[in-house]
C-alpha cells in the first residue's frame, strides 16, 4: 500500500472548520440567549459557554492541562466582538437566514470537535467505548450547558433529529481507522466525513431519534 | 476484644451492592427522561450522568485520578443496553411495579455510595465534616445533575423526604468508627446499615423534613 | 515615588469583608431555596452552592489545588448554623429587610472574590483578558449555579442591572494597576474600589443594560 501523505491543505482546511465551528457554537448560544431575553452579560455567557464548555468539559474529564482555551485568547476576543455585533445589528428577520447559514459550520464543528476528543481520549490509553463517547461530549456538552444555563431542556436531548448520534458513529470510524494503523490524519477526515453524512441524510430525510411509545 | 477479620462474603456481598444500586441509578434516569419526553440519546444521557454524576464530581472534588468509570467500561455497556432494554420493552404499566423494585437497591447505593466517598476523602486527610459531605455528594448528586439536565427542581432538594440526611448520619457512622480503630471494614457496614434503617423508617413512619413556614 | 507599604489594617479588612461576603452568598441562596419552597437539605446545598461555587469553579479551571474550602471547615459550620437559623428565625416580614442588609456585603464580595480570583490566575501567568474573566467567574458563578439549580434563569445573566460588569471592570484596574508595578495590595484595593462604586452608581441612577431590541 502506498504511504498516504498528509495533504498540505489539511492544516489549512482544519484551522478554517475549528474557526467556523466556534463562530457557529457562539452565535447558537447568542440565539438562545436572546429568545430568553437574557442581557447583554447573559448572551455574552451563553457564547462562551457554547463554544468553550465542551472542550473545557473534556480537558476536565481527561485531567488535560492546561485548558484549551489559554492557548486561544483570540478566540475569547472573538466571541466578545462576535456577540456584541449580533446585539447591535442582528434583528427579527435576520435570524431565520442566520440559523440556514450555521446549519454547515455547526455539523462541520460536531464532527471535528468529537475528532479531537475522541483522538485525545485514546492518546490517553482510554478504552475505546468511552473515547467515543468523551468524543460526543466534547461536540455536545457545549450546547447542554447553553440549554442548561437558559433553563431549557438541551435541545440535544429532546429533539429527536440524529446530532449527537451522528458523532457517535464518527467517533467509531475514528477510532476503528486508529486500530487499523491508518496514517495519522485519515481518522479526523473519516469521522469528519462520517458525521458530516449522517447529519445530512438524517435532516434531508428527515430521520427521528425513536420515540418512546411509553 | 477479639479481632474482628473481614468477613469472607463482604467483597462479593458489596459488589452486588455497587452494580445492583448502580442499576437502580440508571434507570431513575431513565424513567426521569420518559416523563419527559426525551429523545433515546436524552434517555442514555440521563442513565449516565445519574449512574456516573455522584463519583465523578467526587474525583473532581477529591482531585482523584483516574476518574472510577476508566476502570468500569463493563458499566458503560451495562447501562446502554439498560436503557435500549428499557426503550424497548418498559410500557406505563410497568413503572409503579420498577420504581417499588428499585427502591431497595436505591437505598443501599446510597449507603454504599456515602460510604465509599467518606472513605476516600478521609484517606487523603479532609476533616471530617467535609469528609462526609463529600459522602453524601457522591451518593446524591448524581440525581441532582439528572434533575438539572431534565429541567427539574432537584427531587433530593425538594420532596421533604429525608434521603441526603440519612447518607449524612451514615456518613458520621462511618468517621466515627475509623476514629475508634474499628476494623477497616466495619466502618463501611455500619454507615450502609445506619442509612438504610433511618431511610427505611423514615418511609415507614412518613417522617417529613421540616418545611419552612415563612 | 514614596514607597507605599501595606496598611496594618488591611488584612483584618479583607477577612472582615470576607466572613461577611460569605455569609451575605449563603444567606441569598437561602432566600432562594425558600422561595422556591425547597426543604431543608436544599436550603443547606443552595446555601453552599452559592458561597462556596464561585471559588470552586475558580479552583478547577486554574487546576489549584487544595480547593479553597479544605482551609475553611469553619466556613462549612458557619454556613451550616446561618442556614438552620434562618430557617427556625426568618419570616415572610424579615426578607425584604434582610435583602436590603444584604446588599452592601453582596456587593464588597463582589469585587473582592473578582480580585483574589483574577490575581490567582495572573499569578499563573495566564492572558490579562482569561484572568479578568476568571475573576468574574469567581464573584459570580456562584449565584448562577444557585439559580440553576433551583430551576430559574440565572439573575446574574437576565435582571439588565450592572453586576458581573462592575466586577469586569474592577478586574482590569486590577490587572492595569499589576503591570505599572503597584505595591502588592493597591491592585485589590482598586478592584474593590471600582467595583463597588460602579454597582453604587449603577444601582443609584438604574442603570440598565442594553436590552436586545430583536
Amino acid at each position: 500500500m502506498m504511504p498516504l501523505d498528509e495533504p498540505g491543505w489539511l492544516p489549512s482546511l482544519r484551522l478554517a472548520i475549528e474557526i467556523a465551528a466556534t463562530a457557529a457554537f457562539a452565535l447558537s448560544g447568542v440565539l438562545v440567549a436572546a429568545r430568553k431575553r437574557l442581557d447583554a452579560v447573559g448572551v455574552c455567557v451563553a457564547a462562551f459557554l457554547t463554544a468553550f464548555g465542551g472542550g473545557t468539559l473534556r480537558d476536565l474529564l481527561l485531567d488535560h492541562r492546561p485548558f484549551f482555551w489559554i492557548a486561544q485568547v483570540d478566540y475569547v476576543w472573538g466571541i466578545m466582538a462576535l456577540s456584541v455585533a449580533a446585539m447591535l445589528f442582528m434583528r427579527a428577520r435576520h435570524i431565520a437566514p442566520t440559523e440556514r447559514l450555521m446549519r454547515w459550520p455547526d455539523t462541520l464543528g460536531l464532527g471535528l470537535f468529537a475528532a479531537i476528543g475522541t483522538d485525545l481520549a485514546m492518546a490517553q490509553g482510554t478504552p475505546a467505548l468511552l473515547a467515543v463517547c468523551l468524543g460526543v461530549t466534547t461536540a455536545v456538552a457545549g450546547g447542554v450547558l447553553r440549554d442548561v444555563v437558559c433553563n431549557d431542556i438541551p435541545q440535544a436531548l429532546h429533539d429527536h433529529r440524529p446530532y449527537a448520534l451522528c458523532a457517535f458513529a464518527g467517533g467509531w470510524a475514528d477510532v476503528g481507522l486508529r486500530q487499523l494503523d491508518a496514517p495519522a490524519w485519515l481518522p479526523l477526515v473519516a469521522c469528519l466525513l462520517v458525521t458530516v453524512s449522517l447529519r445530512f441524510i438524517a435532516l434531508r430525510w428527515n430521520w427521528q431519534l425513536p420515540a418512546w411509545k411509553l
